[in-house]
């Protein structure tokens, strides 16, 4: 057993597939985002990065930044523990808290990340709940999907097919206990889920519902309690999911859920007691992001109009975009090979770094660009971004549903 | 099905048992460390912390705050995104360069926590290398453990016991793949592994070798490390794995490894993929941290004193200190009503927090408290603790192998 060898192996079957992933080494400008310097071989370039989940500008924001600051230099760097085991801080507490309010919830609790918030929640509740039956989207986030695969039976419906849930429901006895997974905005497409009807479905089949809202807390609902809230429908979902580090742009992740719930999850799942809490000054910076996101909309008011105006440009000159009613502007290109010579012409000739998407993040087949428009994204930004594209479409169009490639390539 | 009566059922089990876990809500006192503030429903007090594991205080190092600070405001607060989608930044690059240099490998992959580097590299290496049998120190990590029994054919050996783990080893075919996973510094008793010796027995039958050095990285060897590096065996060990919130007092996990190694679990571990980086200020501080302690010995050596001094204190008025040549200082108590007992009296009557330590953390029986004194423990705060637990122990002696309990209880 030659175990390098074996490693080997592997990278080179995404380097034969063409998706073989390069990360960009950057350096924000804090206070001049979307500007970053861009790290390569050859030096240190500006780049627009297009790409970004920090949807929102709220990590340059300077009421989070004052807040990191300030816990720094109160309690310093790290927390020193696992919850607990000395490593519950006041912060980790109000955010909790804050977070409870955000959702109207009983109680909130905090994760090292919105991975393992929902990996930890829903592989436990499999282990406190025998028997239950997992409902999962097809288009849930890779680790919602796994853990509830690994953890016990599963159905896997299809994507916001309110038909297709219910026919599994039905398939199982009404006292068997169930739980539904399904996401609010739908990362890669940019879709928005049915919640009110997929609650609808858990009390008459009496399902507890699991929604994440990773890519709408912050964003969507007038406090940017995420599309439950702005849809008035936040008190029928039983457990919500979220991040710290998108919309609210710093890092993290949650649930919020009853008391007995979280408090169960607390007690028993193995990702939430042995690991080293959040940094105090992350879950301050947090703390302070949500605050003012629920007080203040001129965040939300602006993203949307930025997301509209880029949607509207692309869509002007005949550019590929996937039509969808969120903030996520996907555009298709459907080759790794192609997709990955797009993105790296655009870095390497206009200073515009947009990740190709490939495979497993999305299906094979639908490689494609997904851009992020920001409030801090300028008119001139946005035609420049369109215009490039312009370019390179023009130099290598769609002949027969096959892309004529690019000279790189 | 009542989910609600389920989880209340769970918690009230908890409660029975006596290990229902009460969180301390503490604020540290950056420069007064192991001074913090105790916020309870009475109001706030002092405490001092005798439980972190900020082992070396470096969490309130000004090198590690200042590269914080400069990290906020340079770049802003969150990383905006996964490592391949705009979350690379310089400070990670940096960071993994860093860290490989310090076990003196060929690459390092971070990771939000050094759980989910556990989790994520045992369970994607199993996936990778398939048929892959787990040897596995039955003291290890709940993590590890986990991941390597979720992940196929596992063999739990005794604990540090070279004949039962070489037993498994030759049980299996010479030519199937096979890893053991161990742990450096065992972090509930202090035990310290014969890692050579495991490494010998890797070679003899072909198996790779997994280091859990996380209780250890910034404390042992001349440059930190860790137990690997002090007994000169760092280049027998395949993959290491340590942590940056302990010894290096922020919060971050890793694996340093072979190029192909690393990059491979870059390219197909889920627990990396689809998670935001960590924040920028996080991986800044971790870089600090690391770079102080791989030139700076004071820190080490001084450690070295407060835990002899604080263990031959203990011994000296007879307390039941659990002997091994680590930096960690268990007393035991062996039931965890008494333990809860002690501790909350410690912390209510003598401002001394002490977490008791628990099933499923430790096995049932053997719980216990944990000291972990650090360079800023005083002589005096050492005195004040050994005269509390003397305190302690004179008002509830053992007879017959059972504790005489507290009238608290
Ligand atoms: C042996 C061991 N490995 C890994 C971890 C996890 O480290 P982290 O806190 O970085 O997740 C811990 C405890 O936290 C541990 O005790
Ligand atoms: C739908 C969804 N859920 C959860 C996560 C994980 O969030 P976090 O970055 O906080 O781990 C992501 C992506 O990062 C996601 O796209």
């Amino acid at each position: 057993m030659d175990y390098e060898n074996r490693f080997r192996q592997h990278l080179e079957s995404l380097h034969q597939e063409g998706r073989y992933r390069v990360f960009a080494d950057l350096k924000r400008r804090c206070g001049a985002f979307p500007v970053a310097d861009h790290f390569t071989e050859s030096g240190t370039r500006d780049v627009a990065v297009w790409c970004s989940n920090d949807y929102l500008g709220m990590s340059q924001h300077p009421t989070v930044r004052a807040a990191m600051h300030e816990a720094i230099d109160a309690v310093g760097a790290g927390s020193g523990g696992t919850r607990n085991i000395s490593g519950t801080t006041h912060y980790h507490v109000e955010l909790e808290q804050e977070l409870a309010d955000l959702h109207n919830k009983e109680a909130a609790l905090l994760f090292t990340s919105a991975y393992i918030a929902n990996d930890a929640t829903l592989s436990t509740l499999t282990r406190l709940i025998p028997g239950l039956q997992i409902f999962s989207d097809e288009k849930n986030h890779a680790r919602s999907r796994a853990s509830g695969m690994a953890a016990g039976p599963s159905h896997i419906f299809r994507h916001n097919d309110l038909e297709h849930l219910e026919c599994f429901l039905q398939s199982v006895p009404l006292d068997t206990p169930k739980l539904i997974a399904f996401e609010s905005v739908y990362s890669m497409d940019g879709h928005i889920a049915p919640i009110g009807e997929v609650c609808d479905l858990a009390d008459k089949y009496n399902a507890l519902t699991y929604l994440d809202e990773v890519h709408a807390v912050g964003l969507y609902g007038p406090r940017g309690g995420g599309i439950a809230e702005l849809e008035g429908v936040m008190d029928r979902v039983d457990i919500i999911n979220g991040t710290l580090a998108k919309g609210f742009g710093v890092m993290g992740g949650y649930i919020a859920a009853s008391r007995a719930c979280c408090d169960a999850i607390r007690s028993y799942a193995p990702g939430f007691i042995f690991t080293t809490s959040l940094a105090p000054a992350v879950a301050a910076g947090a703390l302070a992001s949500i605050r003012h996101l629920k007080r203040s909309d001129v965040e939300r008011t602006r993203h949307r109009e930025r997301v509209q105006t880029l949607k509207t440009m692309l869509a002007d000159v005949g550019l590929p975009v996937m039509d969808n009613p969120s903030h996520i502007v996907p555009v298709m290109i459907g080759d790794p090979v192609h997709c990955k010579a797009v993105t790296d012409t655009l870095l390497t000739q206009y200073g515009i770094y947009v990740q190709p998407i490939n495979y497993p993040t999305v299906p094979r087949g639908t490689e494609r660009m997904r851009l992020t428009p920001s409030p801090v994204h300028s008119d001139a930004q946005m035609a420049y971004l369109v215009g490039a594209l312009s370019e390179l479409w023009a130099a290598c169009p769609v002949a027969n549903g096959q892309y004529v490639r690019l000279a790189a390539e």
